[in-house]
């Protein structure tokens, strides 16, 4: 099937973008917390927070009628004040997280209810991507095969054998949809040690799983209640009854009960092993933006071997050629014979510690939950 | 000679503890400052400063009429709450810094015209000395041979191959002074590489210049006048005038023109090289605390592998089990596979160092001097 612009016209007027902007990214703690989750920071030091520029980055491809933003109720204010053009009836809060099931199905279920034929694109609000024009290009393609019924992500080739994403096996090209990168799913594979991932960038056909979803919001909660039937009559109960005067009331009976589950295991994995999902191969520069080891590689892509800062009133005297300070303080941090250590400093918590070591900050997080330091979290 | 307990005594009874208490400290950089020198910290823990401690130390040799203190301006409101104890006469200030042979000399000077025969031992402001018995024998058997007109100085027994002191070569025993412990002095060293080190540590003979010298006012400034003629007339002219109508005129008069010159190369070397210099070999713990290193390892003593913490407020969660977290801060200082870390966090600086490097903040501080950074000192 050759390509129709106009197929893709009409896919991209029914696509509406969701944000789900949820996950504290513990990770990046002390510099996230609960207040301030990685989603309101600005990681890389444009000015802007990760969620600001994700909204910049999709409207090009929807206006603002067509994107909502899913939230914990706590972020309500910090959400609508990142993006004053946020419609309001597109703020859609949860009342306590409930992974991305819940709060991607509770938009696909509101969506739908909108315009059956409304055509849903997921796109995570703590992402950072570069090459706006490729990414829209994605997009439309992704949208052309939701349209025809399929489920859809986007996925990038690999810069180097990471093994700290998910990847995602591709098959056939499937041509008769799109001309270009569009392939069939074989499956979704977690994040592989050090020699599984240069095998997979060898052998080639494994993309980065970058998270997102592309598919007609009833095809999503269709196959959603394939293994979560109870979960997806709970969506589209509370998407019947939003907005009227039992809003309120079924929403709080209902949302507390729904399980916790990811998107992947609800959809995208059992879509796959259908063989209803597609990828689209992607060349833009993403990066989830994992730990302070990301934010240093981010900061100082194309310069080089240096040390990274990032903080508005950051002084540092160093002689390292690797690492990164972070600083919400007026403070002068010196380093002195440090190589690739990470500092973050902040009013009431000072973290040190090494990229190489960066994801385990995760655990230091964890432990403190059960201890006395949860009121720095 | 055997020991007569009278002549210890007598010696004893004509000596004056003078503490010259200058030098910022710059390894220690930024818990040392222009306005906290070390002398004025709490290097151990115990909540006394490093001044104080050595105040404690010599009480039991000498009362306070015969303790002076010397200090720059600057500090002169600081030392005088240090030590209440202080006699008023006995504080001498500098206009300006002037090296080791004019702040000792001064002294000298001072205490020459109060008593020909009075004999001035000078110890640091700014060493921890643990093993306070085995100070004062040691001190007392100095100020024997002292009175009878040697320079004296009092080594210390090394307990590991140090790199980051001096050493004293001594020569033959001098039992017919002192029947213990009491040697010639052959000549002092530098700091010794590590190879050079352990040849001093294998051979023996060798002890740490703890940079105390014992000796007659009157013998001293003698020995200092035959390199140093114009000074020591200089600092007897100040003396004559102390406390006079004049006083005030006569040292801003001469004072900023005294060279600049350790008492080593005045008094030390110089005696050495006569046959004049004798040394007490001691055992006593001694530890000059010339860096952050030094600060860990003194806090760690006895505790096995630990990280070691100093600061009123400090919180810490680390998985090390070595380095130092130094905190004048409340905020809590989070390490993660961080070993060997030296963190010393203070209101308006952070250093981040390891162990291994911590001489190296010297290097740093000097670079500070030269640039923008002359504020944070």
């Amino acid at each position: 099937m050759s390509e129709d612009p106009r197929a893709f016209e009409s896919a991209l007027e029914r696509l509406t973008c969701v944000i789900p902007a949820g996950g504290v990214g513990s990770r990046l703690w002390p510099l996230s917390r609960a207040n301030a989750p990685k989603f309101l920071l600005d990681l890389t030091g444009s000015g802007d927070s990760l969620l600001r520029a994700t909204w910049d980055r999709l409207r090009p491809i929807a206006p603002p009628e067509r994107i909502i933003v899913v939230t914990g109720n706590a972020h309500r204010e910090s959400v609508a004040e990142q993006l004053p053009e946020l419609v309001q009836a597109n703020l859609v809060t949860e009342s306590e997280p409930k992974d991305s099931s819940a709060a991607i199905g509770l938009a696909a279920a509101l969506l739908e209810l909108r315009d059956p034929d409304a055509i849903l694109g997921s796109f995570a609000a703590d992402h950072v991507i570069r090459g706006d024009v490729l990414f829209q290009r994605a997009v439309a393609t992704a949208a052309r095969a939701a349209d025809q019924g399929y489920i859809v992500t986007i996925g990038i080739h690999p810069s180097h054998p990471a093994t700290g994403f998910g990847y995602i096996a591709c098959g056939g090209s499937r041509g008769d949809i799109a001309q270009f990168d569009l392939y069939g799913v074989t499956e979704f594979v977690e994040k592989p040690d050090a020699e599984k991932a240069r095998e997979y960038l060898e052998h080639g056909g494994y993309l980065w799983n970058a998270g997102m979803f592309i598919a007609r919001a009833s095809v999503l909660l269709d196959r959603m209640a394939e293994s979560e039937p109870e979960l997806v009559r709970a969506l589209r109960e509370i998407a019947a009854a939003w907005g009227t005067d039992r809003g309120a009331e079924v929403r709080e009976r209902l949302w507390p009960s729904l399980p916790k589950i990811a998107i992947d295991y609800t959809v995208a994995e059992p879509a796959a092993a259908a063989g209803d999902m597609l990828c689209v191969a992607a060349h833009f520069d993403w990066d989830d933006v994992g730990d302070f080891a990301s934010v240093a590689n981010l900061l100082t892509r194309g310069r080089g071997s240096d040390l990274a800062v990032l903080g508005d009133g950051a002084q540092v005297l160093s002689d390292a050629s690797s690492g990164i300070v972070v600083s919400d303080s007026d403070r002068l941090v010196a380093l002195v014979g440090m190589e690739d250590v990470v500092v973050v400093d902040t009013a009431d918590v000072l973290l040190v510690t090494s990229k190489r070591r960066a994801q385990d900050v995760k655990n230091l997080v964890n432990r403190m939950k059960g201890s006395g330091g949860r009121h720095l979290l």
